[in-house]
């Protein structure tokens, strides 16, 4: 799920994993929970852009190619944009009539995508395209979309060593304290406050 | 230090110990901090006053008697109490001048006090009873004092067999909630207040 890292750079002291959700950490003089959810969508987010920023290949082929109907106008919009889907690893041909065919999706998200899936995350893509924003912002939302379809969900069991990969990657992102979307990826409790509340002085 | 119990019994799940200070357990919709002190102290403080109304064996002897010496008015209020005193697990004896011998104080608290800790246990519990009040507000202030006394502190390591056997212990009094002196034993952190935290719709 997540790659194992050394675990000479974790800074937080992981406690576990509650309501299958979110990490309970412990670092300096307060502890943390972490989404894991919103923390992943994190690393994958800065993992793509980073590829994507030097030139990776970001394709992934799939293990059998997947024939989409889309609507008229949604197969306009794909097919004048064709080249910018191919640019984040979609590789997309035209098969006649409202139908395409999808011989590769993006790398990170799971090859285990059925149709159905695969079909929604184009048309969520193209969606996005639709609206009036400049090049940037869509490949921008393109990959936190990705990077939220390829990361662990709430409700999910870790192992340990999923908890330390996660806790120890996100660390080392540049924005650490947020999803791409803007939700924060962990909460903060000092013991100052802690200790008022158990009547401490 | 605490006393094994059986796990079954365990209705919070025990993630670990923060600070040194406190647990983290999850139950239910919510994940809870314990503060350690604060929940030894409500456990022993009922074992005390359980024993004490069922007329238990409240002394335990000295490995070696102890000499102390007392202001003037300090060893008066001890003589004229000291049947309250001795109820409560103390054995005392005039030793002339301003000098008593101590060859027993009450079970519960780790017999490894010196003197000089003794003393100071003692003196606390004279002073308590300096104060107008009646002798049942002084006996459980007295078993207060002494089950702060015996209660493991804030930056002690504990064990997993310690946080399960007082966490258990705990569940298993009456008033969970604080300790003797009123202070909380546990704050609550609902896991619907977390996700309004993270956004989390």
């Amino acid at each position: 799920l997540l790659a194992p890292v050394d675990d000479r750079r974790l800074i937080f002291r992981i406690l576990g994993q509650i309501k299958k959700t979110y990490l309970i950490v412990e670092s300096g003089n307060s502890f943390f929970l972490i989404d894991q959810h919103a923390a992943h969508e994190r690393i994958v987010y800065d993992s793509m852009m980073k590829d994507y920023t030097n030139n990776k290949k970001m394709s992934q082929a799939l293990f059998d190619n997947t024939v989409i109907t889309l609507t008229t106008s949604q197969k306009e919009k794909l097919l004048e944009h064709i080249e910018t889907f191919n640019n984040v690893g979609w590789l997309i041909e035209d098969f006649g009539d409202e139908l395409i065919l999808v011989r590769a999706i993006p790398v990170n998200i799971k090859n285990d995508l059925n149709s159905f899936n695969v079909k929604d995350l184009l048309t969520t893509a193209i969606d996005q395209m639709s609206v009036d924003r400049d090049r940037r912002n869509w490949e921008e939302d393109m990959f936190a979309l990705l990077a939220c379809h390829s990361s662990v969900r709430a409700g999910q069991k870790l192992s340990w060593n999923e908890m330390n990969a996660l806790v120890s990657q996100l660390e080392s992102t540049d924005y650490p304290q947020s999803c791409p979307h803007g939700r924060p990826t962990m909460i903060e409790y000092d013991y100052k406050t802690v200790a008022k509340k158990f009547l401490r002085t």
